[in-house]
């Protein structure tokens, strides 16, 4: 049996985990939300902060993982409390992707700022919300152990996706009208992409919690993959 | 301190694992291959037995996953055993995004066969065979325990990262020229992407290995990223 000791140190070691992917997750959330916003508005220098700041979140992810490693060599955990440790792994090393991925939305922000504005942004700065919405989200149902708000957060992918696909076909067609926006909107198509990916590892972290919480996967098979792969516009289409 | 029946029990879980491992990394290099050949030959057939397929690897995942828990829970490994099971873990989620890459290309195959070809199918059929090399070494990496193939895979990263940011201005400039090329550029640029992707994920492999042999990730910074996303090209450059 554990001694009263290691109890007391295990609890604040998964106490520290909480807290890490708490922080973790406020800072990828704020680093899309900070993308979007250099987007909208053009600017480099914001954009420039974002990509500076990902390793930090590189950084977040190694110290987790090391955690974890420590846990499992000394703790020993076992049931819900390997759960915990395990889905803290799973959970920053897609905390760590949502990083990246805002970073190469920054990165294209500064390409986009030396070519003239185009493509839909409303709807991308929109879709990108909703990704964000699903950060938050589900970082929250991750520490407060909401199974519904995960499943909730699940569910929403879809709509990402849809966006995502609806926005591929409509920057299609805002490169066929003229060459001038080629450039942009195939940057603006990668942004698109990257958030939908987004949304992806938002579904994979509410899966997660609903493994930790109920220690299985959810059941129901949701439509996982956007339908912009088989995406065909040609210029007479428009 | 466990006994000799526990030893025998964990060992035979370990070589599980790692035959589960070489089997996954088999067939997800097979997958990239098989996209690749899908690609060059328009061949519908094959795309969608390729799609159909990855649900292998989505399995192979989640066996590797259950039976990590189950090893952790049970056996509660330390230092180089662990080591062994936290690898285990990290190589199948990276391995089961081969596949998903893998799988995109194959769904992109899909829409390609719908309009005429164009586009630098040598240099990116070339790339493609570059990252499958990758991920059948670096799987051998892991199998031998061989560090320094580990490293060599993680060097040629940088390879099939210059080939895709030049693939990338190539493609943009294939678009310029007509609007007829623009869907297909438009999938042939996501398609080397994923590419780059999982040029990427043999990276994180090697990666994980050289943890695995040497209890610690390799301190040389690599040059992470592509260049591509600050790319542009404007219609009078070509």
């Amino acid at each position: 049996m554990p001694s009263g000791h290691t109890v007391v140190a295990f609890d604040a070691e998964l106490a520290t985990l909480h807290r890490k992917i708490a922080e973790m997750g406020g800072l990828a959330e704020e680093q899309l939300i900070r993308a979007m916003e250099a987007l909208v508005a053009r600017d480099e220098n914001l954009a420039t902060s974002i990509i500076a700041r990902d390793v930090d979140l590189d950084r977040n992810e190694a110290e987790i993982e090391a955690l974890v490693v420590r846990v499992l060599a000394l703790r020993q955990p076992m049931a819900k409390d390997l759960r915990e440790v395990i889905s803290a792994l799973k959970i920053s090393t897609n905390l760590e992707r949502v990083g990246d991925f805002s970073s190469n939305c920054a990165k294209r922000v500064m390409a986009l700022t030396q070519v003239p504005p185009t493509g839909p942004m409303k709807s991308l700065n929109r879709m990108g919300k909703t990704a964000a919405t699903m950060v938050h989200d589900v970082v929250k149902a991750y520490v407060d152990e909401d199974y519904d708000l995960a499943m909730a957060v699940r569910a929403r992918d879809a709509e990402v996706d849809a966006v995502y696909t609806s926005l591929f076909r409509e920057l299609l067609t805002y490169m066929m009208e003229s060459p001038q926006q080629i450039t942009a909107c195939t940057h603006l198509m990668f942004i698109a992409k990257n958030i939908e990916r987004i949304g992806d590892h938002a579904t994979n972290i509410a899966e997660t919690v609903c493994f930790l919480v109920k220690g299985q996967i959810p059941d129901v098979e949701r439509l996982k993959e956007d339908m912009s792969s088989f995406t065909v516009v040609s210029p007479r289409d428009q």
